[in-house]
């Protein structure tokens, strides 16, 4: 399998060409949502860039099995290994049982993620689903010495860790440095160092999401079952391993640890991460009343939204920039890809009323070149886009007359739009329902106006007639003093 | 809580009021499908059955835990505990991770379930998330002395249970003829008795779900997860428990067994179960060619289909019929069903035109007592559309003046039509696209009926202009000698 893709390694910190380990097999692995709230902004930007990637490894025709998790336990308040656990907290405060708060959130994300048009992962495994093989996972970094039990709990040892391994090779953080910053947080007397991590924690009697074991009920620690249902599913080494940049530390970090103390090396051999979202320059946090779910921007119900943007124009803004640059939203911005995502649709219309010519005075097959060289340098979107505007513009020109396409050229940009836009970018069309809403309100409008030129004429029985009509039809006339409105009957 | 609501128990084998263990909450588990293929007919049955139950019990104010499980793991090829797993069969002749076929089964049958209109279930658990729960289920079974472990798998011994249980109470099967009538199958020689039935089975080498227990590296059987899963979520008594009547024996009839033999009690209150569908008069079965999945149904893609029949109208069908009938799939049937859905929804559409009077020559309370008593009774669904036919009737002689409704009467009607149609029966419009069309087809033609007026009228600036505002609009019209065609600009 040929292919001149190159990826940004976070681990190695370069571009390296994507060699998978048995093609045209591929196996990528995906940090999912806690599913405790609603889904926002910072969950569609890694659910566009993998399916992105997911995308483009198909479309390279990789067989890509694509596991992406659901944290349904284990995810505590702060990543100290302390505080309640997230989805308990809300069970808690909406006096349901965890399982249903996990349902209801795992159903909104769902729901948001087609409706930005992202494929389904081929595996999509929970946490709580998988506590047996979490707990053998444990059992084995035990049993190679890099991890302690202390009251029920179970703890991964770093410093020891360190001796033999690299801690921070991913994160770039110095183990020295990590000891002098962290502080030793109430309550974690049981760690024999702050920054070590824990594998599996005893549950204190309220507690309602445990399982027992040999060391306690309990519950595991959130890092653990990404080093193992990526290993269950996809072997103990495998391709690709995403997330976003907030991820990195402690949570890619300790996965290496983890998988490395458990198997005796590490899994994963393409780390890629997306950077943030700002809104408005500012970090999105509930404190600064800057948090926007999804469902808010697709209804425009939220104070710092100027109107609703549809999941288009979210995915379009997000391809816009580079995966590895951070992106700000602002109404500004978010209108000016309303536009821009609009004019490529309005071309690939266009595309499809252009008539060919015995000869092309364009150049497709530089265009289509531009196009996979742009994917190919660590999917470079900003540059893709530029090269399918070049294309809009000869679609422009072919169809006022002022380029020519040749029949096979014409066809061949028709493939090239449709792989890229739809294939690999992932874009549809979206404006069927407001197509009709535009079209009738036009359509009324030229009858409006007609009547009201029968009225000037006083010819009544015309625009009695043509007020009939209407209600008949289902359109309901107000007369007003400069014209009229008009609504549909309910 | 006040409810007149009486559902038929399979347990006691009559209609019984129904009355929850802790109103206003209410507890409902319902047996989901095993996911290794395509969703059909047989599954939209029980999931429009016990949506109405959901949706009424909420109509009647109850809060409702809705738990419907996905079976992942341990369903084997034949109920005797024997033969591949159903999903790793699938797995092994696709070349896919088992998980791979769960999730892409999974996922249909979510979609084909929305497309459906039925509500998500507060808790869709899968078998294989809870071994240790099952493994933990089966301890609490040994220990009370009613399974026995052999060559580390454990049976459920049947006989010993009856010495102080009644097994068959459900299915009303008798053990002597049971130990008569049941053939001892190859490889069954562990167990006491044929009827025993597996809680744990060890794994083969070449098996992949398999998990590590006390017993052996295997998984859990069948019947177990619904024991478990139930009184997991629900408490270890709960008040419905739903499934198809296939289900009956031997799954349902071991489920009781299980609570029983684990807990000291049993945990059902009311065993609901819906009938079966035939496909013209014969079962539905694969090796008769009569297998229909629910896609093929809605797009009409199958040698036994005459034309696509929409996801209202599958929902329409099964509805008209009483839950504990058998209802027979026909061409015939599914055209009538069609034409009565949208006559209902038609009269819809009519309610909201039709003006109130000072009096009224109708009796909506009547109306109203009616649909209740008809879903009082058992869920009495055929019943209940003649009645809201019944509505229908009324609402055509209102439109056309045979008879009057107080606008008191009118706001009554509408209340009850919004509140069985759409809320309880789950129907929906599904209309939107088509409706737009006939709209901006009117529009067209009223507009080219003014520009035929003003040609008759030698007018031909307004009939040029109108020409001109279509075309900007985007409809294209195209002169003919009788008139004009007109079509969307492309």
């Amino acid at each position: 399998m040929q292919n001149n893709f190159t990826i940004y390694n976070s681990l190695t910190r370069r571009k390296e060409k994507f060699e998978p380990l048995h093609p045209p097999f591929a196996g990528m692995y995906v940090c999912g949502p806690t599913v405790y709230s609603d889904t926002h902004l910072g969950h569609a930007r890694p659910a566009v860039t993998f399916d992105l990637l997911y995308r483009y490894l198909m479309h390279l025709g990789y067989k890509v099995r694509y596991v992406r998790n659901i944290t349904d336990v284990g995810h505590l308040e702060n990543d100290a290994d302390e505080g309640e656990d997230k989805i308990e907290k809300k069970a808690r405060l909406e006096h349901l049982e965890p399982m249903e708060v996990v349902q209801m959130y795992m159903n909104t994300f769902h729901r948001n993620m087609d409706q930005l048009n992202t494929l389904k992962p081929s595996i999509e495994p929970r946490a709580s689903g998988h506590i047996i093989e979490q707990q053998e996972f444990i059992r084995r970094i035990i049993d190679n010495g890099f991890a302690y039990e202390v009251n029920g709990s179970v703890y991964f040892n770093v410093e020891k860790y360190s001796r033999q391994y690299n801690y921070g090779k991913l994160s770039g953080r110095v183990l020295d440095e990590l000891m002098a910053n962290t502080r030793t947080l109430e309550g974690q007397d049981e760690k024999k160092n702050p920054f070590d991590f824990a594998l599996w924690k005893k549950a204190s009697p309220e507690h309602i999401m445990k399982w027992p074991s040999g060391w306690s009920e309990g519950f595991p620690g959130w890092h653990l079952e990404c080093s193992v249902m990526s290993t269950k599913y996809l072997g103990e080494v495998f391709d690709i391993h995403g997330g976003g940049m907030d991820l990195l530390f402690p949570h890619h970090e300790c996965e290496i640890a983890q998988s490395a103390a458990a198997l005796g090396h590490e899994s994963v051999r393409y780390w890629v991460h997306n950077n943030m979202i700002t809104i408005n320059g500012q970090k999105m946090a509930r404190s600064l009343g800057n948090f926007i779910t999804l469902d808010q921007l697709f209804s425009g119900d939220h104070p710092l939204l100027d109107q609703p943007y549809s999941p288009m124009t979210i995915r379009f803004f997000i391809l816009q920039a580079h995966y590895r640059s951070t992106v700000d939203f602002s109404n500004e911005a978010l209108k000016a890809s309303e536009k821009g995502f609009q004019r490529l649709m309005k071309a690939v219309e266009t595309l499809g009323m252009i008539k060919p010519s015995d000869k092309s005075t364009v150049d497709i097959q530089r265009l289509r070149k531009s196009c996979y060289e742009a994917m190919d340098d660590d999917m470079n979107t900003p540059v893709l886009l530029s090269n399918l505007f070049e294309g809009v513009k000869i679609i422009n020109s072919v169809k006022d007359g002022s380029e020519r396409i040749s029949s096979a050229d014409l066809e061949s940009l028709t493939t090239l739009f449709r792989e890229f836009i739809f294939g690999i970018l992932g874009l549809r069309e979206e404006e069927d329902a407001r197509q009709d809403d535009r079209l009738i309100g036009n359509l009324v409008k030229i009858i409006i106006d007609l009547r009201q030129a029968a009225k000037v004429n006083r010819d009544f029985s015309t625009s009695d007639r043509i007020r009939q009509d209407l209600k008949d039809a289902g359109v309901v006339l107000n007369d007003k003093k400069d014209g009229a409105d008009w609504e549909l009957e309910k």
